[in-house]
């Protein structure tokens, strides 16, 4: 798809706590220093590591002790020379205290005194202002999904609204005398429509806003006048029409009304998939998917999610979800051809922790829908490979 | 947690397509069998597979040929004998066919007529009635989440709306009295919240409900009261509290107040983590979390997120999203303890297509919450090994 624009930033401002799964538009960088001040990071007592030089068990150094130091505010004292402040995990260093012993390294001595068991060399046991981030420094990039940890890591330093990509709307086109909708009743001849629903729930979990502009007829004229108006209001466009060599000829044709280039590749070399047509159409990405619900399901994880991805802005996708597991039957390939194979995934021991998996290939005809709900993940076997054995470790990635 | 009882399922009807990532709250049969009607697989001509024995290149079998069967509809024929009816991909058979020769096996004969160059078996091309999935069948079992070809499944079948798990409401209290909500200004001393709103992420992402009850002062009074009334409020309560020992020895007062047995479990053998504490409630579950956002998280994702699947009644709960990858680092642990260390992945070679990955470990203080937002995962090395080698393959947890 080089013939595809670089994406124009649609962009909006959401709140931070509702931001998990979009995309960041924008690098967010540290508005000040974290932490902002010097912080405790056990109890114990803030001291001048100075101070507890030559400190051993056999000759314990005594400190005099101060007032405890308040969480949440700063101390009211500055620690003079021989001090010890009681201080809590979290707490602000006072003044002059650079480093703080722990409580299992003192004892109890004298009113007003603490003895202390063992030096502490400055900044032992305390956090120092920007030693989790420094001011100005990127701390998320932009391009990248949010999880919940960049939600902890906005919080922390007061970032509570962020700029995401807007969801691409991405309009989904329906074709096919014998499809129609899943509530209305069936005669024989018919079948209702998948397609439509599991690519709208596949393009959500993308990232995407799907559009559905229902079911058309086979007729040509219906079909061009339906996909200029989803070309017009949407930022892809993918067709899931009948299985027929007719009803491709016709999403083939109509794809090249819609602009230039049009129809790009008509065809791919993978199993299932082949019908597949990739087009442009005036800077536009438009897929033709295979009309059996299992091909356009896997069609649909190889071309339309990255597509999503790509109109999001994604600059750093992290790393595919997928399994590893053992293969446990010889599964045949063509070689030239690149084929995509459902699997069940069977936990191969009782040792839950342990997390290991035996992939069973599911060879189904790639028209059953089930063979893919009954499916964990699917394998790839690359084109230059002529099958797999059972035995080997493979990927199965997660649908 | 052996004390908490078996859930009680609370259940909701929803519209299927809204349903991906809940729940099945019961098993979904199939209401009728799928195909409801014998289909053609290919684009051909239908026959009685009898009519083609013996049929080869050298010596074809000629058969008449009979109106075009439309998408759709059933045919208004039956198929007599010597006969052949065009048919696309999809279509209905008609009466008495029993099989489909592809186009690339027949050529063109006399004017009405057909010549078939090989011969098929009966069934050979055919989708039969049932083959997909049998009536009263069960499709999707109870207590399963919910993807997007699960939709496709349910549309296959007519299936639109779907009973799931209710989100299980899981109260989060926060405390400390050095703890400001995000959006405050913040004075030395104090710092913001972080782990009310990336918990929150974690529960809804988890499939739970979060409810947020706020910053509560380190008086016990006061926490009671508030944590009193979360219990009563939600299915489970989480405290994520100041990091001081104190706080924690509140945390637990807190617990035991709450209902019959109280603290289970005060301190667990993890880094991080220690100072988690696990409690039931009259039946419910109540967990504290440590005080540091990184730990928080860490144990949250160990204690909460099952919690939460359990709460839902997830009976098979799909396998765990990790990555495989190769450890670039020695990493020493202690035995006798179960560690979390934090990893980095980074592609290990520029053929995308081969997805395999380093683990670089981030040796941050678990206090820093940005070390969580540079990292892509989570690797676990068991309490009885005594550290990891560069080299070894390891499963990071993405988190």
């Amino acid at each position: 798809m080089q013939t595809l624009p670089e994406r124009e930033a649609e962009d909006e401002v959401i709140d931070v706590l509702h931001a998990v799964g979009r995309i960041t538009a924008e690098e967010i960088r540290a508005p000040h220093a974290l932490p902002t001040f010097s912080r405790s990071s056990m109890d114990g007592y803030a001291v001048r590591a100075l101070d507890t030089y030559g400190a051993s068990e056999s000759m314990p150094g005594f400190l005099s002790l101060t007032g405890e130091i308040p969480m949440g505010i700063e101390a009211a004292f500055v620690l003079l020379p021989g001090q010890a402040a009681p201080i809590h995990t979290g707490g602000m260093l006072p003044r002059n205290a650079d480093a703080v012993v722990t409580l299992e390294l003192t004892e109890k001595s004298r009113e007003g005194e603490i003895a202390i068991l063992r030096s502490v060399a400055s900044g032992e046991n305390v956090i120092l202002i920007g030693e989790d981030v420094m001011e100005g420094q990127v701390v998320i990039p932009r391009g990248i999904e949010v999880r919940p940890v960049e939600v902890g890591g906005c919080m922390a330093l007061g970032v509570t609204t962020i700029r995401v990509s807007k969801r691409p709307r991405i309009g989904i086109i329906s074709n096919g005398d014998e499809i129609i909708p899943p509530r209305q009743v069936l005669v024989p001849g018919q079948v209702r429509d998948i397609n439509s629903y599991s690519l709208a729930a596949l393009v959500s979990e993308a990232g995407g806003e799907p559009v559905l502009f229902g079911i058309v007829p086979d007729k040509l004229e219906m079909m061009k006048e339906i996909a200029a108006k989803a070309i017009t209001e949407c930022q892809a466009v993918v067709f899931t029409a009948g299985s027929s060599a007719s009803a491709r000829d016709m999403t083939a044709e109509v794809i090249a009304s819609l602009g230039s280039p049009g129809v790009i590749i008509h065809g791919v070399n993978t199993r299932p998939g082949k019908p597949t047509i990739l087009g442009v159409c005036d800077g536009k990405a438009v897929i033709g998917l295979p009309g059996n619900p299992v091909s356009a399901m896997v069609i649909a994880k190889i071309f339309v999610v990255p597509l999503i991805r790509r109109l999001l802005g994604v600059e750093v996708e992290r790393p595919n979800k997928f399994c590893q597991a053992r293969l446990t039957l010889n599964i045949p390939s063509q070689a030239g051809r690149e084929d995509w194979i459902a699997v069940k995934l069977i936990p191969s021991t009782h040792n839950k922790e342990d997390e290991s998996w035996l992939a069973e290939p599911i060879f189904a005809k790639s028209n059953l829908i089930f063979s893919l709900v009954y499916a964990d993940g699917l394998i790839r076997i690359p084109a230059d490979v002529t099958g797999l054995e059972a035995g080997e470790d493979v990927k199965a990635f997660l649908i």
